[in-house]
């Protein structure tokens, strides 16, 4: 061990891989504040608010709208340790990583997963999800992810969402990439559970997880036989936390700062508007869809299922044995971060992301001059 | 919901309660800075420097010692849910809030918690543990807390490691208000699993849980029949992440600026020195405590088990009736943050934590002024 330790000084970088995504200087300087208590009393106001605005990217009125305090993969653990109790039925949608995360959550929490399996870079089939519904009239919940940020592919959940409620299943929906980006209609669609993340189209840091209950998902929470496995992410009790009627009862201790963090985002999404957000991450897809057409370079995913806000690009054969060199030169001599593919579209697929902050023209301009120069 | 959100400005306070501590400007600053990729070569750096400045804090070779990417009480839940299996029995220690979260955790965990318990205000006793492993030869593992941040009471940690080793159990142990204020030898006293929190006397925001784990208790996880039931918080999964051979394993997405955060703070205790910080604890509480003596107000804890770092007082008869408005003035017109009492003690003892930045004479001075008044 070293003598002595220096502070750290991270490079800046732009940030267009599968998250984190650019944080807005508005965000770092939220961040930076003054530490509060958790109880103070501005501080639960802070929480109020950002329950509002959550409320306000997710299209909802649910109560229970809020961030669970650590990254995505807990929210996703919130929603099938508090739903699924064991020996509960779920038919769990795969077509990419976070599917198969979402059928390991629920076997880890007693429950047995009737998996649909769809080909990475396919949409989840609303057939065979029918299919699947009809053929176990016992089933409690459809899980799906919206937004395959492995794959870059959008699956239709309003469709699926209606099918589940015809067959008298819960939906549990992953919007991780999603939230801020392209549209999602929480009541619309009459999702029960959803779980996102700060750091994909919100642009705040990692670290938070926002989720939200209808009124049917808690109900299922509250007739529950057995106690929810996880003490920290048990909404029975995170609920007294940031819920509770005439006073909050200490749980845990909030992550103070970067509540900060993700309210300051909250709040630039909300002065844009998210119909504009939605609208800016598809114009800016375009422009890079364009530019990326001009280098050569093709998509994974087709049209009508291709994500805006996460591009999988087919690397050109003849990079494809040096791709991991590219995006290293990217790095380092372009100061840009760009996606490495996952599973077996490893070495074979880039993931660009176009995320919250990150989804502006001079981005995509830096983008597309630095892998022209790189790719050379 | 209104129309417009502004931005949120918190109003600075002096944070001494049980934690969040002080922050102090150079973490904020830290905070603040640019986030980068997760999988970014300078922040696997970071996290190296991370892990090598909690053994420095912990006082441990372990090679598994990083922090949970969440707060305190997912460090306590990684700690059982990684080493208790169903039906392994576990002798909990209660003498206040946390030792009952610990024992809900092995349970939930599906152990048999076989309890010790001892009033609140009095330390853990090394003789009803030590009758209790006699009783329970089949014991796996004995669970306390170092020092109990619900009454501000240290335990006797050495003796109750060294009893756990002889009867052949694990030890687990929260560290969450001692880490970096009162002397810890994870190595020394044999600790098998420990864990803390960033907001005490680390004096980082909120938000992650430093924790470390012997070569036996990885062992125990790695022999473990039946697969950790959290998916976030399996220790066989994280460890890809933050230890991984030849390469990180993507497994979540690490709050990337609490750590830049969580760094400088340790980067700041190595500057000083952890026994000189040991020995500040020490000084600013005695300067604390020889002050309240002058205002008539006495300490809860007999003086060998007091914690330094975090003092339980009696509120005096006269005032018990009106402390939550003594609080409410402390805070409002002083901007000063002290604690409740919890559970039986509330409305009784007041908790007034010197905690990492927040030990320094300036603090106490200033609280020992505004309480001058405030109890007028």
């Amino acid at each position: 061990m070293p003598d002595k330790f220096k502070s750290f000084n991270p490079v800046e970088k732009t940030l267009m891989g599968p998250g984190p995504s650019d944080v807005s200087p508005r965000v770092l300087a939220a961040q930076g504040q003054a530490t509060i208590g958790h109880l103070d009393p501005q501080f639960v106001s802070l929480m109020d608010e950002i329950k509002d605005l959550l409320r306000y990217a997710f299209r909802t009125k649910n109560d229970v709208t809020f961030p669970v305090s650590a990254p995505g993969s807990a929210g996703m653990e919130t929603c099938i340790v508090n739903l699924v109790e064991p020996g509960d039925k779920v038919i769990v949608c795969i077509n990419g990583v976070f599917g198969g995360r979402m059928k390991e959550n629920v076997e880890r929490a007693g429950g047995i997963a009737v998996v649909v399996e769809d080909e990475w870079g396919e949409p989840v089939s609303v057939d065979k999800v029918e299919a699947a519904l009809k053929a176990n009239p016992d089933a409690v919940a459809l899980g799906f992810v919206h937004s395959e940020t492995s794959t870059g592919v959008r699956s239709d959940a309003e469709a699926l969402c209606a099918l589940a409620r015809e067959h008298g299943c819960l939906t549990i929906v992953d919007a991780v990439t999603t939230l801020g980006g392209i549209p999602l209609e929480v009541d619309g669609w009459g999702i029960d559970a959803i779980y996102s993340g700060s750091q994909k189209c919100l642009s705040a840091p990692p670290g938070l997880s926002p989720v939200s209950f209808s009124a049917k998902a808690l109900e299922k929470v509250r007739n529950r036989k057995a106690k929810v496995q996880s003490w920290f992410l048990d909404l029975n009790l995170v609920l007294g936390y940031w819920d509770g009627d005439g006073g909050r009862a200490y749980h845990h201790t909030a992550p103070v700062n970067a509540m900060y963090g993700l309210h300051e985002s909250l709040v630039i999404l909300h002065e844009e508007g998210i119909e504009k957000s939605w609208e800016r991450h598809q114009r800016v897809h375009q422009q890079l869809h364009q530019g990326l057409g001009e280098l050569g370079i093709e998509y994974l995913v087709d049209t009508p299922y291709r994500l805006p806000q996460l591009n999988s690009v087919l690397i050109p054969d003849h990079l494809q044995s040096g791709e991991a060199d590219i995006r290293k030169e990217l790095l380092t001599e372009h100061r840009l971060e760009i996606g490495a593919g996952l599973g077996a579209l490893a070495g074979k697929v880039w993931r660009i992301g176009l995320m919250g902050h990150s989804a502006r023209e001079e981005n995509v301009t830096k983008c597309l001059e630095a892998m022209k120069v790189a790719m050379r």
